[in-house]
């Protein structure tokens, strides 16, 4: 496995979305060769042009045989629900992120990948968990479909090592937020805050706002994405988060307190699946990867708002 | 939950195999009612008069739903692959064995059955384990699809319990052996070199011999089974298992013994699946179930041949 991003040609499995859209930002001007795959660019003109785009379905398993072929890591960014709607229909969400993935799974095998980093959950796989803040070998009982998918695929990582060679790094990403998010599909209390904000429409909070999450700017995110495609490590497993937690209710009051008015709240039923606090220990991700996050809250909600009164929709 | 098995109406889903013919034999004379459901039964006339059989296969959601109707308990069985077989399509291993028990969960939710007692593999579940004897909570790391599939369902148990309030425990039974095991299917060493021993034909083993593994007799795992569908704990799984563990070529000198001659022994290439040695700590099960296995590997190797010799096919 090379150490140097520039000798490595990289697939990004699901380029078009939030975090796959800024990390096709970050690595086009780092790597050998960069693709995009999905089914759609989420921002159009974001990803940049001397990225490879490869339109198509996931479940399409002849398109993601096509984009993994030739490339030596593939970042694996794809989730076809959120926690919420998984548990709506748990044999689809099966079928659409673990049955999907072990198809990509068997393209790479067949392809000589080198290696897969995968992004998967944080604040999913471990459910209620004992222990905050929660580190790497705590009980994992999701309580979510959402969650027992990304924790199957884990496991199927480490069976395609064992079985067949194909090296592997997983991210289990906390509650990452920052520009190219959007509302739109239920990704984030924060993006969906700052765009209700942003059209001075109330914000609808489900329970009484004392959930509290571990939100980490995407960039920090990417930077760990691209720590993890070239780490040379004993360990393969790494929680990516802010090592914080911040309520709904701090969460609304830094954002008025960055657009100076206050904002009107709705209070909803709480959610069943929702667990009271969510805060992951990094300190694996610190002292194995080199990493740490460098955008705190107050900082990231500053850069995403920006970003926001930039976009079309809210001039 | 009623506390006592003569309230229960039961159903055993994969009664017609090894360890469900067994324990529609035991819970028959002691239960209120008692359904098996199957493709077939493995031995016809194996399973009692007073068991309602209901034919049909696991993949036909309607089937599994009548099965469950009614029912209090719900024991699941049903595995449509082996630890070898599942590596080979690994695809068809989640449809069959996962998404097959979520249909199977969903109908139980509907039907208001209240709890699910499902066999898990202590042998599959835990992979190459640092921590021999295994307790309950170590990594669970399986080196096989069908470890994978039987994980990702434990793991859909709780959700379930989470979300609908539907009561489970989890055996996850090590390797067990005893009547009503064949060798046809590949579920078991001893079921093999037993038949093979007795057709007076070699033993093909697989490596060198020296792979350990704990060997539970099935009347031992009906017990658990029996005391699972009334416990009243908070502990929901359980080691089921020997706390010792044999090698193949022990296991082989037992046979030998028994039948007082040697056996011929032709070694092939080791499988890459295979963990070197495989035994459980089932101190859990001891102190919460107040379970202890009573017959050990001589003992129910003699029954098992006394068993066999029995059958048509050998006599």
């Amino acid at each position: 496995m090379q150490t140097n991003l520039s000798e490595l040609r990289c697939v990004v499995m699901g380029g078009g979305g939030f975090v796959g859209t800024n990390l096709c930002q970050s690595l086009a001007p780092k790597v050998a060769e960069l693709r995009g795959f999905g089914r759609r660019q989420g921002f159009p003109g974001a990803i940049p042009a001397s990225t490879t785009w490869i339109p198509g379905d996931f479940s399409d398993s002849s398109s993601v045989a096509a984009a993994v072929a030739g490339m030596d890591v593939v970042f694996h960014l794809i989730s076809a629900t959120t926690p919420a709607s998984s548990n709506v229909d748990k044999v689809a969400d099966i079928e659409a992120n673990l049955i999907g993935t072990l198809r990509m799974l068997e393209a790479c095998r067949m392809q000589s990948v080198k290696r897969v980093v995968f992004v998967s959950s944080g604040g999913a796989i471990y459910g209620a968990s004992q222990m905050i803040p929660t580190p790497e070998d705590a009980p994992t009982n999701p309580l979510n479909s959402y969650g027992i998918s990304k924790l199957a695929i884990e496991k199927y990582l480490n069976l395609y090592n064992h079985l067949y060679g194909l090296d592997y790094r997983i991210l289990r990403v906390s509650n990452p937020y920052g520009p190219y998010q959007t509302a739109l599909r239920n990704q984030g209390a924060i993006a969906a805050f700052l765009t209700r904000a942003l059209m001075g429409k109330s914000i609808e909070v489900w329970g009484d706002g004392s959930v509290a999450r571990d939100y980490v700017y995407v960039s920090d995110v990417v930077a760990a994405l691209e720590m993890a495609a070239i780490d040379q490590g004993e360990e393969r497993i790494f929680n990516i988060g802010s090592a914080t937690s911040r309520t709904l209710l701090e969460v609304i009051e830094l954002i008025e307190n960055l657009l100076g008015e206050k904002i009107s709240i709705q209070f909803g039923h709480g959610r069943k699946l929702d667990t009271p606090v969510s805060r992951l220990n990094t300190d694996r991700a610190r002292l194995n990867l080199g990493w740490e996050p460098k955008v705190d809250l107050e900082q990231g909600l500053k850069l995403t708002l920006s970003w926001m009164k930039a976009q079309t929709c809210f001039r």
